[in-house]
């Protein structure tokens, strides 16, 4: 019988059977110290690469701990081609934004730096942690890197052929999500906008893109991070792997 | 022309032409300490029921503040019949899955306790406040009750005939939005469980009801604050007043 560990850390080393890798130093202390794990525990691990996989304790120190790969749990999962472009707003809706592109499957986590954008940097390293934790908590085994802070007009001039834009417009009324129709596996990406909206000239712009697909979030007017969880769930439903 | 106000207040007082209103002494202390309001200010109102107003500041001191209404500038509106029950979880995530529903357009907030759920109080006005809030942020002229907790069990045991339960079931794999079917105008309510799901018994009782419609939310673990937004999203793209 298989112990199921209660335990799940993302870890950056190669993960196989017999494999044995150290964690760093702060997960070690969290493993051992916080949790109070002693050598024998279970430890589900998994590196975005190689599914996720049980792992035994076998060297239990305060700053050093050794685990090794017994079997896979779970094979590696890819979520669906799509991308998430957001204007970073204030520190705890950001962190919430890439929280939930994790959770609801976007493959890649990209801030965009708009008109209306008053962030001029972000702290990658801290979302990215935020992408992981949320994998760590939600059985995933893939997490999505966080890109670099960038221009949307670089974006928009830069924009790949094969992947079309979800572009979530106020004023549409009519015909509300028939910008969500495509077949499933195409490349797609999604754009949220910062409080307050695009400006014209970006909408001017987005709305001529060959890329651009329109849709509606309803008559009300949502806050960013609500937008891009309702994108997200409307797209993984109707397009994603929720069918 | 008329001035757009941008500072925008819940109130309980009745709203209607040349109506006149005393503020809230920590209304007052924001509208004329925080924001600075001069007399002569336009403010906008809403008090749920009769829709937003554009208002006069006519009188500014600093623990008094009396406004006129000039002129309506949104009708009321009443969002679909839907309610949102919910089992309570940590604080802030609470607090968001209040804000969530009231910016997507619940009609009633109803926390509850199921079989996991750790909470055995919460701050029914506080969460009140977030409603409020969120509805003042958003433009909208609706603000949702937030219920007093109660078990799930005496819920379900009083459950009226002619609201259907979106059950989000994690073990439902096929026809995943099947359940979301009916027609636009009848009475829905929303169950989310908490972090770690419904209890065996709960999950049997949900699945035997006459009520109930089963969804599922894809082939991620969520979070109980996303499962929310995602099953508010998902209803009110289906049956809601987003088409």
């Amino acid at each position: 019988m298989t112990i199921k560990a209660k335990i799940r850390l993302y870890v950056d080393a190669p993960l196989g059977q017999g494999q044995s890798l150290s964690l760093s130093r702060d997960q070690a202390h969290y493993l051992t110290g916080v949790m109070r794990q002693k050598a024998g525990a279970m430890v589900a691990l998994f590196n975005g690469r190689d599914g996720e996989w049980q792992a035994e304790l076998v060297e239990a120190g305060k700053r050093k701990a050794v685990l090794s790969c017994v079997e896979q749990s779970k094979p590696q999962k890819i979520p669906p081609d799509l991308w998430l472009y957001f204007a970073p707003i204030k520190k705890t809706r950001t962190d919430f934004i890439v929280e939930k592109a994790a959770e609801l499957g976007a493959a890649r986590i990209c801030p965009v730096q708009t008109d209306f954008t008053n962030a001029e940097r972000i702290r990658q390293d801290r979302l990215q942690a935020h992408a992981v934790e949320a994998a760590e908590q939600c059985g995933e085994t893939y997490v999505p890197p966080v890109e670099a802070l960038q221009k949307l007009n670089a974006v928009l001039g830069n924009w790949p052929e094969d992947r079309k834009l979800l572009f979530c417009d106020e004023t549409l009324v009519e015909d509300a999500t028939k910008g969500l129709q495509g077949e499933v596996g195409e490349k797609w990406a999604i754009l949220i906008g910062p409080e307050g909206g695009f400006s014209d000239a970006e909408i001017t712009r987005l709305r001529a893109m060959k890329a651009t697909r329109s849709i509606s979030l309803g008559p009300r007017v949502l806050r960013a991070d609500t937008a891009a969880v309702a994108a997200l769930t409307l797209w993984q439903n109707a397009l994603g792997d929720w069918r």
